[in-house]
């Protein structure tokens, strides 16, 4: 496994692989990495022949009074799970390796990146974006793979790559949960066990959407439960709960197939989100 | 030469040459092709094994009052054109094949895009940075060509592509003039005979002011000198007219070595712009 700082370095070593046939595939990080990046990892190595894991904290996706200096960094260990999970090339630069004091350039998606996280976070999706490109551009890859975690970012990328031709395949991998059904998130380790406890609600509300949906419900009566049900539970403070339509994130009509439930909470001063995918049947 | 319309049939023909080992060149164009445009095709022919030359009016570069309707279209006389000066494909897109209804993103360069040209015409750069995005990721590049006319438009496109990581070249071919001295330009179609000999202000206004400064003339006079120039010359409204940082756009000090004088007139309903690179001697 190599590990590198250095742009230059790894588009000449990934262009080296390719030109001895290799597909590429890309798992962008901000390290701390769990299963769930691991997830990305094992389906990148599945697929691809050489595997690109960034790890990079990316400041212009935190705004200015969020967690950035606080946000979890353990590089020693995400090396080592890295090697574990089979990544081929680790893309580890300094925030003066991504960005000169002059960078002026943003690459945005409008509309669905102005809702629920975009609307929460304004500057956010604008920065995840921006260093996307950049890290598509350093690493060239043929694949990329994403967690339906973070659901909106996902769906942001897509658009992204689609409407800018990129020669890439956006991969979205399902969430990984741990056993009692919190969806991993490195901010997870911010939470006190009692705070972990109620963050449980989450999952549970969603699963309740889900099996809502299963059994005929409308998306309006399923968006007021999921919302009653998060007002309500014991040291929850929701930011957002809604059911959507899972490609424009705009509202559904009564009768539609497909949706996704999306929420956000904070859990004393973590903000915790987590999505699930619904489907109807037939009317 | 092939001539193709869709993007993915693009893709697919430049990789199948970049995979027997040849250099891909591109020079984007809006058609009208005139030998400005034939001189970056003749550059990259002498650089690049395949020669990939673009056309496309991009209707998101033009203002709402702008002349894209009655912008020039000379599809067959720039096809013949591209294949005399050496263009390997010829990528002609209709605006379906590059936008679809719901395209969101766009790719923002912030600064030097927001003087001189930018400042005249609002939203022109983002056009012009989305468009080329596109091309770029749909012809995959090693070196990209652009003429020194649009002197701005370079500069901005280098911008975009060292601040997003591009694995892209940005050559800057220089000025091509008719014998009177006049920049080529597919606008100068519009101009009547008498219009044309008074736009021929601009370019002898620009070669004083390079005369100037290798007299060593400071660049606050020589700005000057321009301004007034074309401020009373017959049948010329100038709209902007600077001596500016080559790089920055930005104000230059009394003893700075390099500048850029730039300049945009009307004449009549015609927009025209020129430039001149500025060398002063030591002091």
């Amino acid at each position: 496994m190599d590990v590198l700082s250095s742009p230059n370095d790894v588009r000449c070593l990934v262009r080296r692989r390719r030109a001895s046939g290799h597909l590429i595939g890309v798992v962008p990080t901000m390290g701390a990495l769990h299963e769930g990046h691991l997830s990305l990892i094992r389906a990148a190595r599945a697929e691809c022949d050489t595997v690109v894991t960034t790890i990079f904290v990316n400041p212009t996706q935190f705004g200015p009074d969020e967690d950035f200096e606080r946000y979890p960094r353990t590089p020693e260990a995400d090396l080592e799970l890295c090697r574990e999970a089979g990544t081929s090339i680790v893309f580890i630069p300094n925030v003066d390796d991504m960005y000169t004091p002059d960078a002026a350039t943003t690459v945005t998606v409008s509309g669905i990146t102005r809702v629920f996280e975009g609307a929460s976070r304004p500057t956010h999706f604008d920065g995840v974006t921006t260093v996307v490109a950049k890290l598509f551009h350093i690493t060239e890859p043929d694949r990329a793979y994403f967690g339906q975690k973070d659901y909106q970012q996902q769906l942001v990328i897509r658009k992204m790559a689609s409407d800018l031709n990129w020669p890439v395949t956006i991969v979205t991998c399902p969430v990984v949960r741990d056993a009692d059904g919190l969806a991993l998130s490195s901010r997870n380790r911010y939470l006190t066990d009692s705070q972990r406890r109620q963050a449980l609600v989450l999952n549970q509300a969603l699963t309740t959407a889900a099996e809502q949906a299963l059994a005929g419900h409308r998306p309006w009566q399923i968006e007021n439960t999921l919302t009653e049900t998060l007002k309500h539970a014991d040291g929850i403070r929701p930011d957002y709960a809604a059911v959507v339509d899972p490609d424009t994130l705009q509202s559904v009509p009564d009768d539609c197939r497909r949706a996704v439930a999306l929420a956000a909470v904070w859990v004393g001063s973590t903000r915790l989100i987590d999505n699930r995918l619904l489907t109807f049947p037939e009317t």
